[in-house]
């Protein structure tokens, strides 16, 4: 496919299927394929076969609909280009609650089509997103009757509830899924005018601190200066984590951090963040963070600990003199490429037992909910062919952005499969995925399909 | 009243009147006189007015029960000692709340007998104890004809609810209760035969501290190394206020702090505390507190700054990502003489202000609850003339003790009469006084009739 032919072609077929292709996305969304609640189970399975039945439409072939334990996988592809790459195309057809429900709009699973908007839950995240690329698929087939590179499709149904069953489903299904890169249809780009590429997720590890001191609550008046409060002991410890300039102060933790590049933070001052901005929006006196980084250096490119919440003692109204006998913390960590959450959580605990003060016992339980952080190699082929596609949709530079979120399912791709993931679609950030009056934008919707034909069609040529 | 003379007379006559005092006491049991529950204003009533003809019974004159505003006081007195001392006796008749009911073996207001011990509901807080000296007083009566000193009364219906009308009313009422000293008939000893002179109780101040940061919770993945967390800012400022050998660090804080002298420290060392006791019973590994004193120097005659309950962020299972929007703690002082509760709460507001990091706010919020440390001086006439007469009743050197719990009325009757508080009362520690089952020793109730008529003799001619 060159410019001056088969391009033309293609957004001639796509202009004049974009009626069908909408009523299609709509029909997708009328199905409530939440998937955590158990009374939509059968309404996530019905959305696997939904999308099963496109994949077919659109022309691939072995298709099935797997299990996993949990809520299904549906896979198909195309093997029609023997000796160039094979790719697999990733997203989820699973989408969130719909609570608060007396907030939307419209109902949430019966879609409208507004000001050139859609609105239902998942059109952004990620019904609109994941049915790009098959259309663009079916575009590829009906005007060349092939496709440029070989495609398998990795559609799952449990994407909002952590994707449970996934490491264990792919570690036995390697073969079947084995590729030279991943394309995830789960993302979006900055803005209406403006594309970016995703290129780093951060990761998560878990933990919760326990301190116990005495086997009962303690009036402080008879106990008072005669044990160690827990409240103290907990306040010391967690204070110890970090110095007064936001730094983290757990030995070895940034051990495995790879450092940004000159050219990392080059890309990342491109960036228009305004700061001043998010400071009025926030409404604090001053943004704060690890010293000697930019703002998005330290949201994007740095990881952090973080107490998310904090409980002990009396929590009534007024006023109780007790030392009571427990307390604990919540802490999370958003970590970035290399560091590993399993050795984040052993140096924070061995970091804590050197800290804990006498008189109270501590204990630091590391969550089972962890994401290894994902970034794609700054020289990987795959990078400069996504930025080629999208300057040429958009007709301006792509941004180079990353996330302070985790996507733990390109971690697991890389771990399972060896393939690196390309992060390739379009939802725009106010697009109110998983509040109320989720929307997708048409013009997404139509530049997407556009922008996937591309991609493949480059890939194969890279 | 010369031991040779007098005192067998006493003897004769309290032994002769026992069975009578002890159904009397048990009549006054009967009245369920809970001062904190609105249902039982009437009973605090009637029992006012059982002490105040129990008080015309024993002789005294100019009875009255005067109004408060609240639950009310009971006074009278006996003036034929002109040029002699005036002393003012001090208890309450106000009892806890019997919660929870089902822990008692008996009805707690059908007082029962058994074992040498009267079992009901006030039977040692402070009913038994606040009849002795009217008892006591009738003995005297009886026996003399009159009386050593110039007596008053002070019995008050509101000491279980902290006496919330006494500051308005003893400022109004500073003539009629105008005193040489005040003694308090609520109180103890150590054991059963081991007395003891309790010289000084500690005050109390109390506040809260909020610290506020971004205007909502946001997500820590998104905005995690952009803004201070509030759960950051607290603990970075609780842990401000001690360092690691428990020393308080507000500047100032000790400022007004009586020293213990040689004289305190021996005194206190005289008292057989057994702290690897103390710790084997916590459960902790050790003992904790300000470096340089015992335990006991610390529980008795060192400040604390104690947190009481912790709040901030998520508090249920699993993990969620949030920086929260705000974060608070509640704090208590055990306070020592001469610290005063509001300039200690200034203290810390001012110190917690400079502790403050960038990107949050926070304000210290004190309490309207505070009250003054008590002390009576060391070299107070009435300490000498109370230690000689437990000497005398016990046949053994009191101790010399403190409390780290707070009695608001000492510094109360100090501020207003300018009148010391000697307090002399028999309740013992296991006699579960705010619990099930609380009971009053008969052996305390007979020994304390012949120390209180002892006692006003020797303070007569001290």
């Amino acid at each position: 496919m060159r410019r001056d032919d088969g391009v033309q072609d293609l957004i001639e077929y796509l202009s004049g299927e974009q009626q069908r292709f909408r009523a299609e996305l709509m029909d997708f969304l009328r199905i409530p394929s939440v998937s955590s609640l158990p009374e939509h189970t059968k309404d996530v399975a019905s959305a696997s076969s939904w999308v099963a039945r496109r994949l077919e439409t659109a022309g691939i072939g072995g298709i099935e609909i797997l299990e996993t334990g949990g809520h299904p996988v549906v896979t198909g592809g195309w093997h029609g280009a023997p000796g160039n790459l094979t790719v697999l195309i990733y997203g989820h057809f699973d989408v969130q609650p719909v609570d608060p429900i007396e907030e939307w709009s419209h109902p949430p699973f019966q879609p409208v089509l507004e000001d050139g908007r859609i609105y239902a839950r998942g059109a952004s995240d990620d019904k609109g997103n994941m049915l790009i690329p098959i259309l663009a698929v079916e575009a590829l087939f009906a005007v060349h009757q092939r496709l440029p590179l070989n495609v398998k499709f990795f559609f799952e149904g449990q994407e909002e509830i952590g994707s449970p069953q996934l490491p264990s489903f792919l570690a036995r299904e390697r073969e079947r899924f084995a590729c030279d890169l991943v394309i995830s249809a789960d993302g979006g780009q900055w803005g209406e005018d403006q594309p970016s590429l995703l290129v780093a997720t951060k990761g998560l590890a878990a933990s919760e601190l326990h301190v116990r001191g005495p086997n009962q609550d303690l009036h402080s008046g008879l106990y008072g200066g005669a044990v160690q409060n827990p409240l103290h002991g907990l306040v010391q410890m967690l204070d110890s984590l970090h110095d007064a300039n936001g730094r983290i102060l757990v030995e070895g933790f940034y051990d495995d951090v790879v450092e940004l590049s000159e050219e990392d933070r080059r890309l990342m001052a491109a960036v228009p963040q305004d700061d001043e901005e998010i400071r009025r929006h926030l409404g604090v006196e001053a943004l704060f963070g690890e010293v000697g980084f930019t703002t998005l250096e330290r949201q994007w490119g740095r990881p952090t600990l973080e107490l998310n919440g904090i409980s002990g003692g009396f929590q009534g109204e007024g006023t109780k003199t007790v030392i009571p006998r427990s307390a604990s913390a919540k802490i999370t960590c958003r970590l970035v490429a290399d560091q590993d959450p399993q050795r984040i959580n052993g140096l924070i605990a061995e970091h804590l037992r050197r800290h804990t003060p006498p008189g109270v016992e501590a204990e630091l339980v590391a969550s089972e909910s962890m994401a290894h952080p994902y970034r794609i190699p700054p020289d990987h082929w795959s990078r400069e062919v996504a930025t080629s596609v999208l300057r040429q949709v958009y007709d301006r530079e792509p941004y180079t952005i990353r996330t302070g979120g985790s996507i733990p399912v390109c971690s697991l791709f890389k771990k399972e499969l060896g393939a690196e993931t390309l992060i390739f679609a379009f939802a725009l950030p106010d697009e109110r995925f998983h509040a109320p009056d989720e929307f997708f934008r048409l013009a997404s919707f139509e530049k997407g399909q556009r922008a996937w034909c591309l991609l493949l069609d480059e890939l194969a040529r890279a």
